[in-house]
């Protein structure tokens, strides 16, 4: 297992084929909870569906166009966070993330995209990074507000989620605004 | 010439391998103009860029994800008009275009953005049409003010042009906006 | 709908998926009629199939190869013509066509291939086009013939129709034929 | 090497990329010869071209699109004959080659078409072979005619070579004829 | 058929599409005899398989990265013989085979691996052939010790055969010393 | 970066774009002595054309088909460590390295390839693990020694290096060796 350390408690990890089904209890344990945001799984029924994917999550990852990981918390599978697809002109991405609910309180996604936000502007040399929630999807908006990120806008009917279109906020934080607040 | 007719004075044709002397022409006597806002301008600087370019626009045609027109105004070429990609799950696109200087006045992009957003709504069947614009492009900007965009966000060093950011405007139309502005 | 004039009562357009039902029902209602000269006919029976062929064609349009055009008539779908493989070494192409019934005896096919006649000598510059009509197949050799072009061959065999091989003649004309009779 | 036996002394072979030395002493020394009637011949000028060009050859034949082999003629490279690309729909193909001067006068090539069809039509089942050749190219033409084969056309400006435009004549023999004319 | 010639009695010629239906019955004839040593023969049921895995060996031989061919004995299929994956760098092959029941005990194999030692070394140029045999598979053992070869190690589980892992005994000659054996 | 952590002291981490500098250097330090035993070093000159392959060992772990890793001993760069193409019907790969000379003598390698192989069993599933060293390679060779594997064979003229072939050993451990040593 691929890692990469955000601190004692967690560790983010490449997702590899054999990771198929950890992956898939994941969401089959926490379906309710997250097909109320994420458009993509009702169609996710089985193993063998992620056992497809990871590969091609895997040849993003190769062709330096973004990386989906598993979030390890105390050894546990109970999330994923992905770097989205990377725009290199414009030194820009998005991070998008997931949790499980029984894993929700403990400051796990605000660490983890601490510390993807870390990885893009230092390791990768970006200069944006971009989270974009639905309107009313106050946990996941409470993750940018947290890591002060500003609110840049309002992209109406930005999402089609089962049917129905709603509201993306954008969130944005620059390099040089994330250095300055934590690097003092 | 395959065209898309705006009225009686614009048509839209898509960019055939043929048509690349006339449009580097456009781009060589507006080079001054276009540059301030678009970040390819200096890297075109012979017909064969544009031979080379084209095929790859109109694979994105045959993709179904994406068309890029030159602005026949009567009948000449005065600028260029696209929608950029489509995202289809959420049934969204935006779209780019640079005129001309000696084209300025008529009204000319108005009414091919128009006439696409057209062709968006009610032959790809999409619902929201994006156009992004840099913050002190006024001449951009007043395109879709002038179609009653809504103005949605500013994001912030949204793109590097000639190794400075700066930031960019997000206006996004829907369709039962347009429906509802100009079909009553 | 991207068209290419020919009148003011034929325009050609280029399908795109959209197309597919119409094209469709355009088969469907002549397929009696169409199967007696096209190989294809009874092959294909949804408009599914016509929106994963229509996708390919618009790919041999995108490497300069060839065009697959609707022909509209007073803004009705009544036939298909096309412009197939390109030789670009040889500059020589041929075209083929096809129409509905209650569509005949109109010139809309003359006046169809006249116009693609013009766009392969003097929008792409080709030198021959040729056109291929099963020898007992009246109404199609009418339109060459019509035309001037010169009958060049008899190839015995050229074609399996439904089990049976039946004899191909091939028609030719040269840009400088053509531009000797109707630009003199 | 990988043959196909025409007779006690000749023999076609599929061209690998260990003969691209022989194949292009072969032209170099026809060159004057060869150039009259085939467009490529000036533009080989090392055997690294042939060791380009030859798996493209074998990737046809790969995928059952022909055959490009040598002829031996006493165990000595003398010529070229290929079966070129096959219309499966159609079972038809055609044949082209070309040959030394100075083998030349043994009935070498019109052995080496004989087998190649016998290939086709028994081998792959195919019913109807073609030959083209420039309509003043004699010795060419000696050949289908020698074979019995049917002049179908005459191809107005059929081909291009080194800057002119030329007829070409077709021949065409069908399975049907040439058992009839053979296995009486 | 190309082949390439052993002696008066055997040749190997290439598979191709159209031999598909002798290389199944050679296969379904003697399927007991050979599923003891080929992992692959439980999955070839049908002439089709065949006709599927032709054109990805032709392929590689296209690709100059090994040759598959049917070995005939008095003019009938009674096995076949491949040279496998070519590694160019290390200028270094392996050879497989099998063989009919009752084709045994005339030294068709022998006399067959000969044949494309020779073709390795000196067509094409290699340093080294190898052949591996199961540990227990005495028959296959004996050609390479027939011919001299070096048993150069024991790959232990080196193969999976219907859920069981056995051991893979390697032999390896090279250049100098089959040219030292055989050409002194 | 992501790790896979060995002990304290040593972790493995998936090469990078990003990370082409510092392989690079690593290489140029310790050309004179890497050189010995690896063939490709003296093709490696700067540092993009570690840029270039490095996407290619990522697809190849995207493709779940081996992994290349850099060795980090007390944070620093000092060697390389991969598992080479997976045999997936086989169950079987083999692992290859280099160390930094100054890292010698720490047991920094048998360290790395001890994890490697428990990854190779434990998370991958497989059987069999090689190690191929020259026969003169004393501290390569001492690593599978140390580690207990079983020296299979010798494979003569195995390698080209630098114009000159030298002999290879094959060392080999199963899975239930490894579970049998280590883990009673």
């Amino acid at each position: 297992m691929f890692t990469l350390k955000v601190d004692e408690e967690i560790k983010l990890y490449l997702f590899q084929p054999h990771h198929a089904i950890e992956l898939f209890q994941l969401v089959e344990k926490n379906r309710e909870h997250l097909r109320s945001w994420l458009p993509w799984v009702d169609d996710m029924n089985s193993p063998s569906q992620f056992e497809a994917v990871i590969p091609l999550w895997l040849r993003q990852f190769a062709e330096n166009n973004g990386i989906t990981t598993g979030i390890l918390y105390k050894g546990e599978l109970v999330g994923s966070i992905a770097i989205q697809q990377i725009d290199w002109h414009n030194k820009s991405t998005s991070i998008g993330y997931y949790l499980a609910r029984k894993a929700e309180g403990h400051g796990v996604m605000t660490r983890s995209v601490s510390a993807l936000i870390n990885y893009a502007f230092f390791q990768l040399g970006l200069n944006r990074v971009e989270i974009r929630c639905g309107e009313y999807n106050k946990k996941s908006r409470a993750i940018p507000e947290r890591l002060r990120f500003v609110k840049e806008g309002k992209i109406r009917d930005g999402e089609e989620l089962y049917g129905r279109f709603h509201d993306i906020i954008i969130y944005g934080i620059l390099a040089r605004d994330w250095k300055g607040m934590y690097f003092r």
